[in-house]
Order: structure tokens, then sequence, then C-alpha cells
């Protein structure tokens, strides 16, 4: 069994304490805040699990095999770093550091180490996500034509990052996980806007230029009224619309196109055919994220979201920042020699 | 009563010649198209009303003191131009013309005669734009922040224009309605793809900066399995969300927002208050543009979507058409001499 | 071609009218209603279709083969058996008469002189009903269990009958349509609430036994604010599930079920497959009316929904109104020898 | 602080741990099954709370000062009374016991020495439905006239009741819940099917007269392929539509109704007001239940949902029986000399 140590009692940590405690091959052996009562809350007046806020002290513990980071996004790299430095397996909240170069750090880290370095992408382990990967591999959809995402909500204002930053690698991370093999985001465009003068954009659109010619799109928004989470993957041959808070139907795949002849009138036809909303298994998807994490530490493989995916999703965004900062134009994604494929 | 005749029996031809017998100031005269057997099937088997292939007849009618142009775009000009030399007011599809320079011709021909050159800015005329506007103008929404509108379906490819210029229209003229007097369109950007090799832009994202610091998005796709119509209008007090295609509750106003004081600390609050779908009246709403129609030429007086409306959206199309052809910069928008405002 | 008369110019009469001139096959003669400027405003300044007051007129015309009755239930009777003694085909809007009894002499007036009377069941023509009939009668569905039926809606209270003679036909007509041959409703049981003290039920459930044991059940509301049109077909295979109202996806065939073994145990288990939601055909039901009558006075054959299925109606429609009257027992449905069967 | 025992670590179980140990004012001692190692699971590694299969240690705990039952309905006369007779407090999931006379003992003897008996009713602490009270009991809705629930779903199937008794409660409750002070269900009538041959009513609609002459129904099914939990609080000024599956607009109060004078025409008129969706607080409702349930053993009075609340849907619950088992006719609901008011 995998010792794990929770690192960070805030928003998100407390459902890392939980998934953890659910999955058999790993044991939770301490949660660790620099306020230690918050660690104390999350714990609850019946748990057995250690209460600490000394990240050396956890470190420090034979007993902890791995980490899960749910620290602020500006101290991935000192606190992944004293993991990776420790021997320790790490997992991290999106995304993988602050900048790219970090990021970089992080990964030549773990993997001079022999260490699991992943991502807590945890809408890719989603069911939807993991179908309409296969969707796209298998050639169902046909030809990927293009991604459209609208991830928009009230009440996620954040103190120090701005709305691409906060809900964007949501979306690149998606698109990561399921572009066909060989297809790459090759440049960026952003356009953004701040009406409630909060200093940083609240309201973001995020285009991506695909390698194979198609288009990515992000409409990120913290002033909505509305909640929307929805990604349509459209093909040549059908279109799947993802709709996250549709808990009855949540994936649906059209068998609907536009087909037109080789021929010289180039006339388009349009082809209506049925819909299905195909069955899907049913469960959270922080709880593969976890397994994932334990089956990549055991079998001592990369996790399906290793610390590339996390490269990758931040040279995107660092590609938004900059044309977001001069005017929009698209801005080629840096794709350094260390940057695999996720195949 | 004011005499009409419809020019063009094609896709929208009908619903003109629907809408006109309808309209008690109106009386239809004639419809011309140049296939007379298609104007003869639109009138059916039990009108009174004359089918014509000859545009000079019609223009020759003194009968017939108005024409509505429901011919392609590229044609706008030419047909426009001879009804209004011919003394006739024109009611015309949108948009005004092919080019800006040539709605400009257009504007300045009737603007000389003081005849009535209108646009059939159809979505205008819905009860939902109406509120909308008012919402705006009367400060109920407060600042205005953010206007999302999205525009996706199948089966809509046109055979000589791109999305931008078959769809947007739409977008930017609700805009022009609904912005409060002084705030305009100042640059324009636009991200597209053509990813079926079609020859043009099938799916396009536009984007619009507001001269008060907000901003204007629309998604705007021939090749959606799925048809979505729907406007988020964005305000610090008040948000706005109109869904075209729910037939129960097409508009909602939702009374929630940031909040944050002016004080050091800038800590963000968010207000979560009712919402409310009010009450529209219901109706056609081109049975509205016609009584508009009528009711221009009957006061002598600009209709509430006139030319210069039409030169507006004009100029924003030309510039997203600047922008998609060298990278998403922004693309001042022409602000001519001619251009008003809608107030 | 078959020249026709519409007989009653009130809510419905205006689209038999439009319908029957969009028909090739048809030939609309005149409009005939007591009050003159009611005729005459439903045709419009611009038609060719006499208006008339004069029912002896219509009926008199060689010109007018057929009659369309679009009249107050209470009056069908009358006009209808009139027309049949002029020679003239019917067809009724629903109910086919205001009692049973009066039905038969309908039926029994049609049958002897060998003319077609069919009842405007519209709900049936729909690409809905006609899937629905086939989906059970091909056996798709399986053994069919229950149908359960939603028809509530605001603004409909009619002065001189109740919410289930007002609403019901409809979906005991589709009911009748889709039943596998040899099904039948047996027994018929209904509460009712006259709540806002009308003086007659605006608000009831109707149950009917179904010969193979499974139930259909209908809600029949006035007084509801939120309009819902819904029908559930639910067999041991797959469930279908037509909601009217939604645009996209009105019809959705739901691989799911319960299946248990026939051992011991007898422990039930779930089925949970995809959901289809088949491309249908688009098109105003009541032109595919206007075919089938037309179809059935030149082919010289009873219509899909004949005087036969508006009888079956009735008897159901009669023991509803017996239970509603006696507490809510099942009343048995009259079988009279005249009924015979959809197949 | 109070001390709690949970009995039965099924289905529901889980549930009742996780939010006894999140409340406060009480401290959870022990979870007791018969299946030990069920026990076990349940509470999971990190546990300090006992696990026992012994009822009996259970109730001779001293530290235990009340008991959450979660067995099957058949238990629970022979458990919460071991349990009353043993000085705890008991709060017991629905139906309170298999039949009203159980029912009654168990009232009996708890009123007897003073001990809270509280019903497990989570709905009625859901923020709809104490919203719904509120409208109703302050006139808002003006004139209670109908309520309509639809409680459908696949795969519930119990082994030992049917549809009636393991969902009925659920709405009943709810109506116990929101009807206004002296209005109560005066008879009950039901219909049913066992389509499927599985020895008991799985698809069941249940009727209630209520004292003022409006009527309530339920829609209760276990074999449909969608899940729908509807309930329409009809009245004469307003309408309130609850959609529980609905996230983002829950409660829906429509201000709309049919008007009519008292003159002598009687013409109906309609009124199509605003819809407005309030802002309701979020939270889990079983967390509202055990506050309750600390709180009126602190305070040493009746829950809002009580024995008596439990006996009333027994009583309905039992006429439905009666109804379905003798043709559907209207039964009148037994009202015993304890049966109070829920005020």
């Amino acid at each position: 069994m995998v010792g794990v140590a929770v690192i960070g009692a805030g928003y998100w940590g407390p459902n890392l304490v939980r998934n953890i405690q659910a999955t058999p091959q790993l044991r939770l052996i301490s949660l660790c805040d620099l306020d230690l009562s918050r660690a104390q809350a999350v714990l609850g007046r019946y748990s057995t699990v250690r209460a600490t806020s000394s990240l050396q002290e956890v470190l420090a513990d034979p007993e902890v095999d791995a980490v899960a980071v749910a620290t602020p996004a500006a101290t991935h790299l000192e606190v992944a770093l004293a993991a990776i430095e420790a021997g320790k397996h790490v997992l991290v909240e999106k995304p993988l550091a602050a900048s790219h170069a970090d990021g970089l750090k992080l990964v030549g880290a773990a993997e001079e180490r022999g260490l699991v370095l992943m991502l807590d992408h945890t809408f890719c382990y989603t069911p939807e996500v993991q179908r309409l990967r296969r969707l796209v591999h298998d050639g169902e959809l046909g030809e990927l034509q293009y991604v459209d995402s609208v991830r928009i909500n009230l009440g996620l204002v954040q103190p120090d990052i701005d709305v691409l930053w906060d809900l964007a690698p949501h979306d690149l991370s998606i698109l990561d996980a399921i572009l066909p093999p060989g297809v790459r985001p090759v440049a960026v465009a952003a356009h953004g806007s701040d009406p409630a003068a909060l200093g940083r954009a609240c309201v973001a659109y995020l285009s991506a230029q695909l390698s194979n010619g198609a288009i990515a799109h992000a409409h990120l928004n913290w002033l909505s009224p509305t909640k929307i989470r929805t990604t349509i993957v459209g093909g040549s041959r059908r279109t799947a619309v993802w709709n996250d808070l549709d808990r009855t139907m949540p994936l649906a795949i059209y068998d609907r196109g536009v087909d037109w002849p080789d021929g010289q009138d180039r006339r388009v036809s349009y082809r209506i055919g049925d819909m299905v909303a195909p069955a899907l298994p049913v469960g959270e998807a922080l709880r593969a994220v976890m397994a994932e994490f334990a089956a990549a530490i055991i079998e001592g493989r990369p996790a399906l979201t290793d610390g590339r995916s996390g490269l990758r999703v931040l040279a995107q965004l660092e590609a938004a920042s900059a044309s977001l900062a001069t005017g929009g134009v698209f801005v080629p994604v840096a794709n350094g020699a260390m940057d695999g494929g996720a195949a």
C-alpha cells in the first residue's frame, strides 16, 4: 500500500482526503496545512489521520511514499520540488507550476529520480473525456474539425491569477487528452476583458490553431450568473456534445454533418442522422485519479496525465497570456525538447 | 395604405409576403422574382397578388410605394438603388449591401430623396431585444460588462459568403440595438476556421472591444449538430440571458454579480439573488418589422433600424474580415461622418 | 382534385384553411361561418376563396366534394350528418360527437353511403406517433407495460366541456394509434377536481386498464402555469419518451429496463443501455391529415383515423365521465358491435 | 452533546453516519449492523467510531442517548420499540412502521416516556419544501388548488414492498409539510399495475382528496428509463413548480392563473405574469434533519416531522393500498384520536 500525505487543506484538499481514503491501494498518513486548525477541521472529530503544520515533518516521514499537493499554484515549485528531493512521488493540482520554466524544473527533477509526477487534471478522468478520447482516436468522429468549450460561472474570482490561468487548464488538459496522435495546438490567441476593474481578466476567449487546421476555442468567465460547462467536439462524420451539468444525458453523439462532393459545383449537402447518448459508467472522477496515481507508482510508469501534459498546458497558457497582452494575435506555443505526446 | 412589392421569392421572401399581407397599413401589390414560377408558387393558387419577373415593371407601378428586397446581398446595391431612384421606400434584408462603400451609396441616395431605408434586422423587433434594450438603457443591469452570443446550427452553408457575413449581422444588429447611448464597438477581431475545406470560414469567433471597456463576443458556426441561440448580457448589477430556442422562458434576468469594496483588501464578494423571467408579449417579430416600416413611411421618420444601423453593422463586418485575414488582431471599426447613433 | 369547404372559422378553422390550400390534391372552395365577417377575416384581403354564412349553400354546391367541420362538438352531429346526407365526405374535429350514441349515427350514415368519415386526430399524424406506432407494432419496445401522458397548460378553459373532454381525446387517440393489434382499453377510471369552482373539472387524471394488463394514464390540466406535453411508452425491452415541446430531441428511445429471471430468488437486475433520439422527418402534422383525407377519398378507403377510431375514443371518454361521477372506480369501456380495431 | 448510534449499515446508513459526524451537537458513538463487516466497511479504515453487530450492546451503552434506525421497515417496530424502552430518542427512516397500528404503538411508547420520535422525512428539510411551506402558509399562492407529483426512475424495485410504499411516503410527507393549517387528505385512491409480473405494483398513481376540495396526485414508477422528480403546487394566485433535478433553478414561482368574475357570464380570463426563481440556501437536507433531531432532543420538544406526521403518512398509505386492492375507489383516511396537525 502506498502511504500518502496531502499538502494543503483549502478548497480542494478535503476532496483529496476523501478520495485517498476510499482508494484501497493508498493509505492516508497525514494532512498538512500551515494552519493546523484547518487541517484538523477537515479531518474532523472521528479520524485517525494525523494533522500537522510541518511540511518538513511530512517529508521526513518514512511512511509517506507520495504527496498530493493542493496549495496555491505559486507555491507548487517549492513544495513539489522539496517533495521530489525527499524522494516522494507527487500528485499536483493544476496548473503544474506558475510558469513553464518552473514546470520544467519539476519534470526534470522527477524524471531524474524516477519518481511519478502526475497532474490532477480531474476532468480527464471522467467517463465523458475517456469516451471522447476513444471516439476521436478510433475515428468515430471522422476528421476533427473544431472543439468549442464554454466554462462559465459566478463566484470564482481568484486573488492572484486571471480567469485564463484559473479555468483554461481544464479545457486545455481535456484537449490534450482527446486530440488524435500527432495533432497539437501550434498557436494560441486570447481576448479578454476586465470590465469590473478587478485588475485582471474576468472574461476571456481563447482560440487555438491545431496542427491539422482545426480550431479549438474556450469561453472562460467568472461573471456569468448561470453555470455552463459544455464541450463540442466537431468531426467530419459525427459531432459529440458534452454537457457536464446534464446528469441524465451528459454526452450526446450526433450523426450529423456537412457533406460535399469533390466535383465541380461543390454543392453542400447535409446529413441528419440519429443522436446517441451512450450509457456511461458512473463514479467520481477524482477516485479514478487516485487509482491512476496508485497504479503509476506501483507499476513504475508515467501517469496518463504526467508532468509533460502539465508542461504542454503551461506552454499554451503562456502563449495565451502573451496574446492577451499584445492585442490578440496568435502566439506560437513553445514546444520544448521535453514535449512528447499523450499518444 | 402603403402599396408594397416584394423583390425575391427565395428563402425569406415568403415570410415577407405573409407578414405584409397581415399588416393593416400595408397592401401587397406584387411579388417579383427572376424565376416567375417561383414567385407564383410562393403566392399559391388562391392569391389575388400579382406575380412578375420584371423589376422594371414593379418600379414603374404607381401603386407601389415601397419595396422589400430579399435578393442575395451582392445584388442589394443595384436593386435597392434602382428602387430608391424610382422614388420607392426600401426595406432590405441584412446585410445592407456587400460592402460598407456600397452601403454608403444607398444611405446617401435615400437620405437625399427623403425616403425610408430600413434594414430587416428582424431580431431587433423581438420582445426579448426590446426588453434587453430597455434593461440596458434604464440602467437595470448596471454597467454593461460583457455580451456573449452563440449562434450555431447545422445546415446553412452559404454559396458566396462566410459564416461571419451570414450570421454575425444578427448579433451585431442586436448589439447595436441594445448598447447604451454613446457606447460603440471600437475594434473587432475574428478567428475562424475552414476545417471542411469549403473555401471559407465555417466556424468563426468574433470579439468586439466596446468604447466603455467591455467586450462583446459571438460564436458563429455552420457545422454544429445542435442549434444554439443564446445571448448573455452581463451587467454590474444584473445579467440577462436570452435563449431564443426556449419557448417557455426565453429571457431570464439574474440578480447576481460580483461586488467588491473600494477599500484596501479588495476582497470580492458574490451576490446571489432571485432570477426573474419576465412575461413577454407574444407575436412574430417580422410583423413588428412591417409595422415599423409602415409607421416610418407614414410618419416620415427614420426607422428604428435605419440605413445607418446597417452601415454600422457593415463597418464591423469589414473589420472582422480584415482581422480574420491578418491573424486575429483587433482592427478599428470605421466610423464615418455618417455614423450617428441608435440613441 | 377534391373540392373542400371548411365549416367553422374559429380557433382551429384557420389552420384547416391554410393546410387545405397547401395540399395539391385538395381545392378549397369556401369557408363557412355563422359570423360572415369572421370567415372573411380568416381568408384575408388577398384570397380568391368564397366566404359564406350559409351551410345550406355550401352543401348544395356541386363543387364541394367534402367538408371539414371545425364547429363546437355539440353541433357535430347536426352539421356532419347534414353534410353526409348531402353526399359529402367529412373530416371532423375531435371529438367525433357529443356522445357515443351521436357518433354511432354519424358512422352509420357515412358507411351506409360509402363516404369517408375521418377524425382530425392531428397528433396521430406526427412523425413521433408514427414512429411510436412502428416501435410498438414491430416489437422494438418489447411487451407494452405502461403509457403515461401529461398534457397540461394554462389558458384553455372551455365554456361547455370539462378538461377530460377537451384534452383526453388527444391522448386517447394517440393511444388508439399506437397500441399493438388486439390490445384495447377495457376499463377507464378518472379522478378530477374543480378547485377554482368553474363548474367542471379543470384538473383530471385518467387511468385505463389495457387488455394485456398494462396501464395507461393521462394527467390533464387547464390550470398549470407551465406547458408540458410528454408521453412515455414503457416496454419490457425499451422505453420511448416523447416530449412534444422539445424541438431538438422530441423522441428518445431508451434501451433500459428491468430484467428478472424465472428462477427461485427472482432477483431483479437493471439494464442501462444507450439512448437513441432518431432523426425524424419534419413537417406539419395537419398537412399529413389533409393528405390522408384526400387519399382516403380518392382511393375509396377508410382513413387511418376513421369514424370508428372516433367512436372508440368517445366510448372511453364516456367511461371516464361515468367514473368521475361515481368516485373513481374503473368503468368498463363500451365495445359496440361496430367497434373494429385499428390494426 | 447528544451521543448517537446508527442501526443499519445498508443503503441509507452511510448517509446518516456522515451527517451525524458533521453535526456539532451530535456525537456518533457506534454503528450497528447484523453484518459486522458491513458496518466496518461503512466506517472505513480511518474511523474512531465503534462497529458492532449487537443491538443489545448499543441499547445498553450509557453514552448512547439516541439512535437512528435505518433497517428495513418491517423491523422498525421491534428495533425502535426496544430503543424507546431503553430510554433512547429515536430517528427512524420512512415509513415509520409496517402498519398504522404498529406506528401507533411507537408513538404511544415514545410519548409515554417523553422521548423524541422523529421521522427522517428528508425532503421536508430541503430549502424547496421549506419555501413551499412558507408560500402556502403565508398565502402567497392563494387558495391551494392542486398538488401534482411525479417521482419516477429506473432501478429501485424493492424486495418486499410495492412502489406505493416505497416512494409515496416522500410525496405524502412533503404534502403533510406544506398543506395549509386545517387542510388534510380525507380520502385516497390508487391505481396501479404490475406489467412486469413482479408480484407487486411497479407503476402506481395515487390521488388524494383534500379537505378543501383540492386534489393531490402522485405518479410513482420503478420502470421509467428517465428520472423525474417534479412537484407542482397550484394556487389561485400563483403556482410553484419544484424540479428536484434542476440544479440551477429548482423552484420556480409563476404569477399565472385563471381569473373569473362572479358575474353572470363567468367568462374566464388568464393572467400571465412573471416567473421568479428564488435564490435558495444551499446545503444537504440530511444535515438539517440532524440539526432538527439534536434540537428536538436538547429542547425537549417534538420534531418538525414527529411520530404523528409518520402516522398520518401511514394512514394514507393504508388507504391507498385498500383502494388499489378494490378497484380504485376513494378510501377514507383513518383519522385517529392521536392525529394532530402539522400546524
